[in-house]
């Protein structure tokens, strides 16, 4: 079967010596002629007069509404399920800090540190740690679940005086992000709303919910519970897996589902159990954003984590090595592509969260409530499914896939640790003109701009050969990682300046963020500089790329982006093209609104160039 | 321009006067040529790998989704969109009331006795009513704003027993009705869930909250407003627009939002404002379901209320008789088509919640708060355009369309009072076969469906002559109140045993409830048929037809009368036919699971037949 191309030439030796099996880099193959009207948006199947067209001989649907309305339709409604991904991450995770400061799980609060700095950023009194575990998670849930006539309340101690501002200005303020979602889709179903430019602006304040609370709390709660990422070199890639072990990938985004489960696994009574079927013990593989979110705070879990073995489209491979004995997912991306594999490989699934659900996996539903019994039937589980399929099932891992240095655990609070407690370093090397700039890398990994990760790994090839400092977070950096360009060698590709740099702190060019819950991560990153210089963020010399977006998370994400008032490329258009109006307000009208703009550029030379002229002329403008 | 056909013939002849005007008539010509896969259900956009669509020889879309995945995530996402649609409205209602209690608006409660039919439904005992109304509406918010995890508290006290055992062993009791839309949309994002059973057995949980709240609520929140239906004959069609008043035409779905402008407008001072820009006063002209509302509480309005004009398609030929001066929006159905004709007429356009905004509507926020400045803005702005056109606006308003005695205002309660204060009489009809049976013919009015109107009014004239009595709630009913099928002359139309019935009665065989709200109107009414029989829903002789279902609102209606185990029949299919899966469950399984059954047949006696066919049984199985 012929296949798409990946940046990781060792994967797809490995797809190809697995003759027979289809995955998603066949299948790319099978779905390439598309749907020209689905690619412009311009596609409408809201109601049963339709599915309507839009066409130069039929410019609107038959209820009236043109390519301006149905594409911002389709767009917004595309950000609002994006954003309700990311709110029902961060509500489930709040609810977890709650349930732990209650007692349950019988967990401890990991990083007291970050706990401080919430109750201290939501002017939270309290001595005690665990009620003031539950006020913070408390206070997110109200604003959670706020009408959406009521402003919430976090978004003005959170974000940037600045932005604030701007987005008050703007109107974009969001009330209650779950109302703010559920509006949405009212607005954007039959007959309702069909003004373009108020449902960008729509989604707009659909950004700063998700980038607030989705993003950025949801990655400061987990901290809370699961402890803060500190820097260090890691394994990833499949050699990560190892036979010897009982197995379990974990998939999804939601880290602190599986908080007891990797304390669990490495008790020893647990691990007696392993070795009375002949296995050493239990390991947790990555696989996906939750694996990302391991890796970061990998430190803490040396023991009973492995490594972090590929990102979304990596999973099927994952599991046709034979080394999984336990799928354990608790939200996307789990694509359904690895249910037939998994059934192929006799790997038992388990879906812990319903939205999640895949068609063979049981349902066992987490609340951390439970969380004890829970890990117990996990356990059990994958017990049963390493005695039931090993011997029976063909074990093969490239362990020549893969890299032993990659640099992992970097975050705001690590990566100013790293600095020596201060970013001053980093203005310094920028304003000397050694860094020229600094560029997220940021979303997910798709296999149509031009492969699985291609456009990824050669735009941010480019972009460091022109000294402009990368960092990722989400399944580029699974990419990224696994070809090489997080591990300190690969100062070689940078560009002399920032080769330099890099070599002197031991660093690769390219710095690893994690999942794409970090890209709140970067926003606080970029606050801090702006603060440090004080300037708002749209005069940094700072600029995201989503080249290979994926999902309607990311678009969620490249909303945030946008609000933030930072440039943005893609590579491939967010199924807009057919709306002047939505195209020439996003690409044009935006940057005098928030500062944003969206930028689609499929040829990588052209994306780096336009990249690095807007760094360029942030650079003049701040006189550097 | 060639135009679709409408079962209002007059309606078609005045459209086709209007020559060089568009409407959705004409563009359902253009928009002929339909896309097979849209139309199907197998086509997904939600990632950048897409779009994607299910061949044979693609039987799965990139991440491995197959057509059963793509099919029920489609429909899945379109119930919850339209599940939050009729939730926006009933928390909007439920707001109203409340803030009509605080003494906001300056408007007494209408309908005492609804009030305490429902304070006494919740268990609520308060003497003051205003205190009362408060406690009412509180009650419902609090059961809209739990979580997911919460199963919401007012289901128990409103739902038939039969019925909350079949729900509660179905595991489809929900949760706050508005995280149930919102994971719903979480659920069917990009690679979350991919299994089409549970995403179906989710649609009819979000069937019960849309049917409970949505539905049954806002009518009973309402009625407490703005009065409760009593039966009357009143005006409907063009006819009703009378030029001589400045007209202001009302659509949407939430009538509350205009509780204080229809009592303003006949206030002697707002009457004086009218009279000296030399028109007699203000009259609201009913269009889409909150005008089938006004029309049902239009013994109240008597004064202020002009009459129905038409229903959704009817809407943009309303304001084409130039006799409109001002459209005040505040939901759907509102179509964009209504947009260019109103410029054309010179009519003014207001919307009055944002997310049903028009491209060329001022955006004026309602709030029950502010009620009183914002009828003064409304009725400014009425009188400025009234003054602006009339004089360079050709009128043209055909008098002979529609008619004078339309029986209207029937509801469960005012019925049962018409009956006699009990449904025996309705019973013994049945039960002695002068009545075969009842057929809710229900939902939108589409184009597609031969016609505007047409499978709706053909498949009721094949109804009634079978002697099944027909009961209409929702742009349904706009169609059969102005093709004359609710007045009571053609009681000649049915067959001769029901003919006698609504001759003796002075009574039309179809009977009108009203606007899709209704639906619930009806589930009231067949739990009391039930009750006095001591039977569940699903053994009485009543079947469903949307048979001309346009919206995703509809197909969340739909959900509902499938979880009461009501036989459903829609004359196009809802995106379903490309997945096996879904269709079985829908059409064989689920007779298993609630009772209900989804019938899809675009045959009008085959229709009839099969609905027929299904009473029959079940007077069978009753020994009737």
């Amino acid at each position: 079967m012929s296949m798409c191309k990946s940046a990781d030439c060792k994967l797809c030796e490995f797809l190809e010596s697995k003759e027979g099996m289809e995955t998603s880099f066949n299948r790319v193959e099978q779905q390439k002629n598309k749907c020209k009207f689905g690619k412009d948006g311009v596609c409408c199947k809201l109601c049963s007069n339709g599915p309507c067209r839009i066409t130069p001989k039929s410019p609107r649907g038959v209820c009236g509404a043109d390519a301006d309305t149905i594409v911002a339709r389709n767009f917004l409604r595309a950000i609002a399920a994006g954003s309700a991904c990311y709110v029902h991450v961060v509500e489930n995770t709040a609810r977890n800090l709650m349930e732990i400061g209650k007692g349950k799980g019988n967990l401890k609060i990991k990083s007291p540190e970050t706990l401080d700095q919430l109750a201290n950023a939501f002017g939270i009194k309290e001595e005690d740690l665990n009620k003031k575990a539950i006020k913070v998670a408390e206070t997110v849930l109200s604003d959670l679940y706020k009408p959406r006539f009521e402003k919430m309340e976090l978004v003005k101690k959170l974000g940037y005086e600045p932005r604030l501002k701007n987005w008050e200005k703007n109107g974009i303020l969001p009330g209650g992000a779950k109302s703010e979602v559920f509006d949405a889709v009212v607005k954007t179903s039959t007959n309702l709303s069909s003004d373009p430019v108020d449902m960008l602006l729509n989604a707009l304040t659909l950004g700063v919910s998700t980038g607030i609370y989705g993003l950025m709390l949801t990655n400061l709660l987990n901290d809370v519970m699961l402890g803060a990422p500190k820097i260090r070199a890691a394994k990833v890639g499949f050699r990560v897996i190892d036979e010897d072990y009982i197995n379990i990938m974990v998939t999804g985004h939601q880290h602190s589902d599986i908080a007891h489960l990797q304390d669990r696994l490495i008790d020893e009574d647990i691990k007696k159990k392993a070795e009375a079927v002949g296995a050493k013990g239990f390991k947790l593989v990555g696989c996906t954003c939750v694996g990302q979110d391991l890796q970061l705070r990998g430190e803490h879990y040396e023991e009973v984590f492995s490594g972090h073995a590929g990102n979304n489209y990596t999973s099927e491979a994952v599991l046709a090595t034979g080394g999984i004995d336990l799928v354990v997912s608790e939200f996307n991306c789990t694509i359904p592509g690895i249910e037939d594999i998994a059934d192929k490989y006799k790997v038992k699934m388990i879906c812990i969260d319903d939205v999640a659900k895949k068609k063979n996996a049981d349902y066992v539903p987490f609340s951390m409530k439970d969380a004890e019994n829970i890990s117990d039937k996990l356990i059990d589980e994958a017990l049963n499914s390493y005695k039931e399929r090993r011997g029976s099932v063909n074990i093969d891992i490239p362990k020549d896939h893969g890299h032993d240095d990659v640099i992992t655990g970097v975050s705001e609070g690590s990566l100013k640790e790293f600095l020596g407690g201060t970013f001053e370093p980093l203005i310094k090397l920028i304003a000397e003109g050694k860094i020229k700039g600094v560029a997220g890398v940021v979303g997910c990994s798709n296999l149509t701009a031009k492969g699985h990760d291609v456009f990824t790994v050669e735009l941010t090839k480019e972009l460091i050969k022109r000294n402009i400092v990368v960092l990722s977070a989400g399944c580029s950096s699974g990419g990224l990682e696994n070809v090489g360009l997080m591990s300190p060698k690969a100062a070689e590709l940078a560009g002399d300046s920032l080769k330099e740099v890099c070599k002197a702190l031991g660093i690769p060019p390219v710095l690893n963020f994690g999942p794409c819950l970090a890209i709140g991560r970067l926003e606080m990153v970029a606050v801090e500089l702006a603060k440090a210089l004080n300037i708002d963020i749209p005069q940094l010399p700072l600029v995201l790329s989503a080249p290979q977006w994926l999902e309607e998370q990311a678009l969620a994400d490249a909303a945030f982006g946008l609000t933030l008032g930072l440039p943005l490329h893609v590579a491939i258009s967010p199924f807009i093209d057919g709306s002047a109006v939505v195209s020439k307000v996003l690409k044009e009208d935006l940057v005098n609104i928030t500062g944003g703009k969206l930028i689609v550029q499929e040829d990588v030379i052209k994306a780096a160039d336009e990249l690095e002229a807007i760094i360029e002329e942030r650079r003049k403008s701040l006189n550097i």
